[in-house]
């Protein structure tokens, strides 16, 4: 994989979110590249980076919150697959975010997550899945990935037993 | 005023709904212009658009539904005050339009009137509220529609109280 | 622009977030005025500033919570545009105050912003948009403004490459 | 019971909810009125309304929809007690209106009733329910149409158990 | 009026919003009783206090939460008016409180307030305005209070213009 | 299984529901009891027929819509379990219903069940899986009935292949 | 009853919550089991329990959030009753868990309890109900319980009326 | 690529929105298979599938509604991308489809698209999107299917203009 996988964001708020992303990404070992760009406040850097976007990235990972149209519009612009994270917003829960990303019209889809850092978390995840379709080593990451995530649940299992003195 | 009110849509489907827009600016004796274009399906020509937008508009009146991206899209790439009618959409009742074009983040304000066709209504009585501001012969149509509006409802009045024998 | 902006809240408690319009109107210069009007407890004062509103004001921002009945109100009274920043509620997270602000009936519109403090700035930013429609010097602080939002946002992206070694 | 039970409507299109209230008056033999007049689009009607119904009216039942001011506009005016019933809206349920109306600030009541046909008919019968505190016929009429919604259960209870077989 | 006003709630978790009713009655001077009683924990006692209700009080005003049943179900019992406060609950906002206080069946209206503490306080003065139908003494104090309401907003005015150096 | 299975419902009009938990009950061969009684209406029917129910029946399905309490009434009062299913609402889709019926206080659940008839033939089903604790006979129906949702699905699966031509 | 009682949870972060089922179930004196296994992170653990359940469990108590699958997944593989409890979520309320867990397709219902603590000491209660089905022992528990919420409130209703002076 | 897509369903009846999923499927000339299983109806049909997916599929799209849990539970089984289609549902718009679907926890991501048709036919073309990853041909039919859609934009605009008489 010599592409690497875009993610974007746009406020430098939403970092703390989007952090969790890249976070996964460097476990995963995948090679990956961050911005922060507006689709209102700087439209013209989204338009740039949207149109090279095939050349330099395998899939994009967007995170925007409210009236969230940055994937939206970095999908409309680039053939390569958007994943958009829906940002948490104190009002309204996300839900403004959620609505805002994935009701997309036909012809343009924005792959979503879910609201905040598990849909963070998820979303580098799916960029992984994606870009296993052709590469195998990635692949075997994630079958390892869901392997851990099984032992991890089955060492949570054996604490609260243990906790209860039902082992 | 020389500028035209411009009214653009997301898809032909808005048009039912944003051609009472249309209906009140004929009332009004307002020039308009109307174009679909759409921020997922025909980026560069919203681009386009917004550009030069400030030359021949004096406010634009934007319709769009579901994710509805529209209105915001062009409010970040243009000086003038942008209105957005959030389209009323079968599944949820146009609360996914709502939010979509409500919540802008701050520095981009999109005027959101209500969903639907009473959205649309207003945009444009909106629209010429806010040519009114330079322009005294439509404050006084203004004026005029409000009287309008009070007849109306005082010969709803009369027309109910008759009917239940209270006149 | 001789006429002024004015400002007016339903309640003391608005102040924290009609103060962010407060602020912008202040950066961009623009003379302001506001008042603590309620639409259902000092109903004859509301009525006394709607009806002098034409003379004194170019456009209205009103901000107002719950059942937000202020915008509607004196946009009932007014030809000139009233805008409306729907109070963010502890409870709803300010979602009441949306859908009473922006779902008014066909013939009296309320130029709705999002919910809370963007909602608040971005009333001014609209306020001076609508302005600035007879005023090219307030026209020129609004592309001015734009270009200011691009260079943030393109100065936090800087920040977080740095951050994460992207440089 | 000299004064009425006054009803009011935003809007003509309003009337098929709220004959249902009028309807339930005429059963229970009580004096009523009935006016369209609108917060937004005759302010000045509402205004001397209100003004006037402490002389008239025991009770003021109040239809309105979407953006739904009425009731809280005259309840800001009128000492007397205000029942508002929040109109069925096509796009969002009538939770618009319900929200409106019932949302309101600390100070000004308005005793809300359910959405739609249900809320006008229970508006009627809690305004003889008010009524009925100075007037001990009326509490009469209370009492017994209790008894007849009992009456009509154990009924509808028969015909369905014969309907099964069960009888 | 010898009659008192009656508040009950389901649960003393209530009574931190519930006070708040009993405050204004205090104010008013109105005689008040007030209850715990649960129509889920103790059903047999809210039996027992609806049958007794129409020789003790003039109005009920019930506080409950959640699936908030206590003032349909007393509701249905008496024919007083009985209002309706939606508890706020921690996790949905008190609009399941809402829903299930107002969305009553038709023929047994409950006068709902809105949700928490505003709830509380109009609760206590629409009892107040309910009882005033028969009590020019009470009818007069509430003219007073929204004379008060009015001189609290005009100082609140005062405050805030010269805080900003307007007056 | 001597004792039967109880249905019981608010209003008429939500047979039409209620009547594919009968159906279920009769395709299980087991007995059951049809009621229509209600909370608001017929509240000393329900409190009668909820006293009686522990002799009577092992497990009570109660329907009903709006503020739904039914349910929560008769689970108040009797130490069997109430299984809820809430009615379909025109204007919230049953939200309303379902929020009323399964936010109950803790110390008194509801068996909440889908909203409609979804959720009317689950209650069915979810009954005989509570009587069958008690009886093998029903288990090894409920064993049958989920091979045959299996087996259904399958053959809905080869249609849909041969139509695609996918066989 | 030599089954015990099952209790499930999805995450190790759902234990403060499902905990009050526990101590529940030690009040009562019922036998049951804890385990930490998940729909989605450890899908052969759930497979393997559902299908032993019948042999070792009367009722399985089902804790998740989010797209909370896990009480519908083991409910599709086990002929017992399965009790779910939606988790509070910070962002949704819960409202997310809620209708995850409860809008099951017809054929295989989950019996779902209120969202968050109460939801989970309720569904205790309901499993006890259900296990009572062939048990008088747990059943005269019921009764007791319900003896004891009604005292309860009783004393609440003493201390606020004493601090109130009513007394 | 000589892996199909996969398509699954929950049910029949989400024929008609899937279809459509389908229809692009074969105007991109990508091959795809197609199979009706249910998470709740025929578990294991569904663990057989996801357990064979790998060796078969690129990517699965799966269409679900209500308590959607068939496209986690799939993405819990399989390590390669899942696309969710929330089916519209009659009752709350699709709202309960859509959170079941999306608000995955951390580690296993679903991609979800708007609900309904738009949805379904998002999901085909997101599928086509990820499997071009490694196939440039598909990568020049998304190219192209971008410019169809702008062309297809262009000339409703140039309908509509000239059905107001603005070319």
């Amino acid at each position: 994989m010599n592409k690497k996988i875009g993610i974007i964001m746009g406020s430098e708020s939403d970092f703390a979110t989007m952090n969790e992303a890249v976070n996964v990404l460097k476990d995963f070992g995948a090679e990956f590249d961050v911005n922060v760009i507006s689709a209102h406040r700087s439209p013209d850097k989204v338009h740039a980076y949207a149109m090279e976007a095939e050349k330099r990235y395998t899939v994009i990972i967007v995170g925007a919150g409210g009236a969230a149209h940055l994937a939206g519009v970095v999908a409309s612009l680039t053939p390569i697959p958007v994943i958009g994270v829906p940002m948490a917003t104190s009002l309204l829960g996300g839900l403004d975010s959620l609505l805002s990303t994935v009701q997309m019209p036909s012809g343009v889809p924005v792959a979503t997550m879910g609201i905040g850092k598990a849909g963070a978390i998820n979303a580098a995840i799916m960029a992984i899945q994606i870009a296993s379709t052709a590469n195998q080593e990635l692949r075997d990451k994630i079958v390892l990935h869901k392997k851990r995530l099984s032992d991890e649940v089955a060492k949570k299992d054996e604490n609260i037993r243990e906790k209860l003195g039902l082992l």
